[in-house]
């Protein structure tokens, strides 16, 4: 029987002891000196990471406007970066779609059939029928923007409404289905509303951006985010790719020495 | 010099005398007989499409979804699809996309610098610092969701904070960018609030789905999108796209009898 993303998802998190995400943002001004910077040479770059560090991560995040920027020729080189992913760690479009059901059930389509992602990022301003759409096939899941790491996080998701700030409105509704395949993405850097977001949706899986250059506060997200039975998924990005000299090594490095601080923090909250 | 997004679509509605935006929603079920099912039958669909309605529409919405279901081709066809516009109307990236700062900047060099678009819709649910981006060359627009025509916009649309419903928050926002390249989407189903909009908003421009299908009102979509001095630019996608046999008159057929219908509301509003 096929998995569900959930279960795929706690597979990899459980047999890896990891909680960690790789951000794949490619930057064709960061690639080390020895890689041609065309996209060929960014598909050789991101062969080595994968391999690299596809046993210390539960998941690669693909950023789809780092590769957008190359129009059509970068959705290839996306295309070709998951299949080269084969399954090893779950795969996330982090894109942030979300339209009306009947064109959400389109940017699915891509995201899942097409190109062959995991899940899916989705940005919930258009209302619950703009994101179930990614949740009609279990075996792939959504991450729905709920408390994001970046300053404009201030100017809506923080509206109170009805005595409950707009991210709380979010996550109550995505409770309402009852769905083990969604999840909520929440900044590391929103020390202050993590725990009532945790206290709220003790199930609720999260991912996490925002650790590395963001400043987000590591212990805490992986503290908060992994409580009790649920999953936080710590995504870094540049702190891992861009680490050093970008070596085979230094990269490996790197990704480990997250990925045991990680397991650090989850074995000293038990 | 250049022009700025802003005078390129009042040059579209004046020459023209339209505000019609036609949809271009790509989909092989609804091909006419004589196209093949591909890739390549769909270009030469929406070439035809474009020579008999060009003169009619001062503007073409490319509802990206529809195109990223066929991966990186789709992709390839959306540039091949602008490309063949070539400025004969302003054209509108519909893709919703809204990021933090460094990667909407990401999305806005995508679709306007690599695929060609002038402007593009832009969730608002990150924040301004999402939506900026899309505005920092003054020759592309950005149509910034504001109150959509699904079911869905009452989800969280119409949360009301401090006194106003979040759409208001939002159109409040955007004005305080002081920025007449920016522009909302109004859905054309939301009678009773689209007076609010105009009344808070006199000088916005609106880009108005939810005309055909959806139901939305065009009588007063029309007339409260073009009070006074402001645009209000109405789309219609399969009730174009798909009418009768979809033939080359059809289409034509279809497009002018949208066109003069909306002249004809302008003209009674003098």
């Amino acid at each position: 029987m096929q998995k569900t993303f959930y279960e795929k998802l706690k597979y990899q998190c459980d047999s890896k002891e990891s909680r960690l995400c790789i951000g794949l943002d490619v930057d064709y001004n960061l690639l080390p000196d020895n890689f041609n910077k065309t996209i060929k040479g960014t598909l050789d770059f991101l062969k080595i990471i994968i391999d690299s560090t596809s046993e210390l991560c539960a998941a690669y995040k693909l950023n789809m406007g780092f590769f957008e920027q190359f129009g059509s020729k970068g959705y290839e080189l996306m295309e070709k970066t998951v299949e080269y992913i084969d399954g090893r760690s779950i795969t996330i479009a982090d894109g942030k779609r979300g339209d009306i059901g009947n064109s959400s059930r389109m940017y699915a389509k891509s995201i899942f059939n097409q190109i062959g992602f995991d899940s899916a990022t989705v940005s919930p301003y258009m209302g619950m029928d703009s994101v179930t759409p990614f949740l009609e096939d279990d075996s792939f899941g959504a991450f729905v923007l709920c408390l994001t790491s970046n300053p404009g996080s201030n100017d809506f998701q923080k509206n109170i409404y009805k005595n409950e700030p707009l991210f709380i409105n979010v996550l109550n509704k995505l409770k309402d289905l009852s769905n083990q395949n969604v999840g909520i993405v929440v900044g590391a850097t929103q020390e202050e509303d993590m725990r009532l977001l945790r206290d709220l949706g003790p199930q609720m899986t999260w991912l996490i951006p925002g650790i590395g250059k963001q400043g987000g506060n590591l212990e805490m997200s992986v503290s908060l985010g992994n409580r009790q039975e649920s999953f936080g998924i710590i995504n870094v990005s540049r702190d891992i790719l861009y680490y050093k000299d970008s070596s085979k090594d230094s990269v490996k490095f790197r990704a480990n020495y997250y990925h045991q601080k990680i397991k650090e923090i989850l074995n000293n909250g038990k």
